[in-house]
């Protein structure tokens, strides 16, 4: 355990975050190797640095648990397939389970016909984008994953009725000495978690990030409700999130659109939440170790580019995160004390053993 | 034939476009079936408003024939493929060819299959990338289009050197009633097109478009060789750039970062250039009407939605080329006056006779 006695902030391995979780889930019903599945994935987010993602949900989901908004025994199927592509009916379990059940599917499909397309219904919240487009890299594949987001936060381009969601893509790409290249991005110029951490940390949030609904700057993010998130690109970001909500959920049956519910307000209405993965396999296009130093080729070639004035490195997709996991892996991750508390709180709540530390 | 007398911008008819754009590429060596194919295809881009991708690139198309660097008796073929998958060498013919043929590859594995993802190497530019992403529309299919660009414009976020290019995705999703959804997208806030018509122009661009060597904000386009063109969402659209660049280019063994070549500086090198089109049969994933009944709620809650003030109609992607391509197909398409002379001057080069108006 490292503790910075100035923030209170404290580190945590990876064995006693994914047994706490795996405690907690188990609480609330899951079998015992589900809740394990979902814990090793939620902490995989945390040792990724997608901190809105991982432990950080764990109460919210308890609590929808508890409310009978997510069933911890589904019966996770496919109701349509050929051998290249499949439609998963998640049984509205956890998200991490059924998008295991629909990677893994896609990986096996990929295998074969050298693509797949999976796309998945009535599943839940399954934490970030790239956990599902990495795993196919563990076979030298490709993946691609599009997912409708759990809550509107934004407008169609010039419109102020919160129509859309954030709705992220996610590309992973493998590469030979250096890190995959993993794309992992909202639709949106920041995550609405971002806006959340601001208020929480009592800050001004950037012009650029939010308009309010007569069309001027919010940069007070306390006022977050009273305005919407911008699109990249203006109309572009707008077309992208449009695009991947039809593909990731009105092509496969879930919500999009006036049919998504906001899953941080309502915590006993199913989310029929939608989500799409592809995987390529590489060997079909091209010998993999070849594809695979072209990708090392152009990483080295843009990151030895010239940089703009007062630029110190230029990064590539993904390359953060790596960092962060090789760092988290080691030395833990940190939680601030608010995070420590509420889990605290869940323990007792649960009647289950606490977060241990390091 | 509509001419306005100000402006002497004429418009002219489908018939009469297509026949002098093939009567061109037959006088340069293509096949009258090709030639044919490929006009039809241009004037397509005309009829939905992509101007700087329909005849507008008849005398550069030409010029690199005319100096070798396009083979015009290709051997398109299929150098590995799948059920599902298949990798197209274009033997570097016309863009417009190769990308028909690997479209109707992609649809007929689709019909099998439900996806298909077909790669394609040794191309050329071959338009705006909605023309082949639409074409699954007519089979009740969606399609997606990815293509690394022809000129490298746009450098890593923090970077100066121009490794990437404005590499475009196209989504098109059928509807029932509604015209079809057509996203057809660079991923830079513009394209490079736009900055060339405002310099014609003499127009000033707005900021945010291009920035100089030194990290300022480049306003006139004619210093637009001292800059690069800007991000989407800033490092989201450079990853997006990067990730459709290693798909459609890396992937196919086509062209994609350094190798990359400038079409419209080099009349001479093959392109090399990379496509990706995937295509979904929608029936496998819901019954089509049912699924076109959706996308057109979703079109009209959009369209029908709260308004920002000032704003007088959300327009949905690929709404305003629908009803430019409705106008057009009925009135013709109107060419500037350069543009007339720069094709007279062709046919008179060529020895064909000239573009007949309406």
């Amino acid at each position: 355990m490292t503790e910075r006695p100035s923030t209170g902030v404290r580190s945590y391995a990876t064995p006693q975050l994914e047994a706490f979780i795996a405690r907690a889930l188990g609480a609330v019903g899951l079998p015992p190797s589900d809740a394990a599945e979902v814990a090793r994935l939620m902490v995989r987010a945390d040792l990724r640095g997608a901190d809105g993602h991982g432990i950080f949900r764990l109460p919210q989901y308890v609590r929808r648990i508890r409310a009978g908004a997510v069933n911890v025994r589904p019966r996770i199927g496919v109701a349509s397939e050929t051998e290249a592509m499949a439609l998963v009916d998640g049984d509205n379990g956890m998200g991490h389970l059924v998008m295991g059940f629909a990677t893994r599917l896609a990986m096996d499909k990929a295998a074969r016909q050298a693509v797949s397309w999976v796309g998945v219904r009535r599943s839940n919240h399954a934490g970030p984008a790239a956990l599902y487009a990495m795993m196919p890299l563990e076979r030298d594949m490709i993946g691609l994953y599009l997912a409708v987001g759990n809550a509107n936060h934004l407008p169609p381009w010039g419109g102020i009725e919160m129509l859309l969601s954030t709705n992220p893509i996610a590309v992973a790409i493998p590469a030979a000495e250096e890190p995959p290249i993993v794309l992992d991005m909202a639709t949106t110029v920041a995550a609405y978690g971002k806006v959340k951490t601001a208020a929480q940390r009592g800050e001004m949030i950037p012009e650029g990030w939010m308009l309010d609904t007569r069309g001027q700057p919010l940069t007070d993010p306390r006022r977050a409700d009273e305005g919407f998130l911008l699109p990249i690109g203006g109309y572009k970001g707008y077309g992208l999130s449009l695009v991947f909500g039809l593909l990731a959920g009105t092509l496969n049956g879930a919500a999009n659109g006036r049919d998504v519910v906001d899953f941080n307000k309502d915590d006993v209405t199913p989310t029929n939440t939608g989500h799409a993965i592809v995987a390529l396999d590489v060997r079909r296009f091209a010998p993999t170790d070849a594809f695979k130093r072209s990708v090392d080729t152009l990483i080295r070639d843009i990151r030895c580019s010239k940089r703009l004035p007062g630029v110190e490195r230029i990064r590539l997709p993904g390359e953060q995160s790596h960092v962060t996991f090789v760092e988290r892996s080691k030395d833990g991750v940190p939680l601030n004390p608010a995070l420590q508390a509420q889990l605290h709180r869940l323990a007792e709540d649960l009647g289950i053993a606490p977060l241990s530390r390091l």
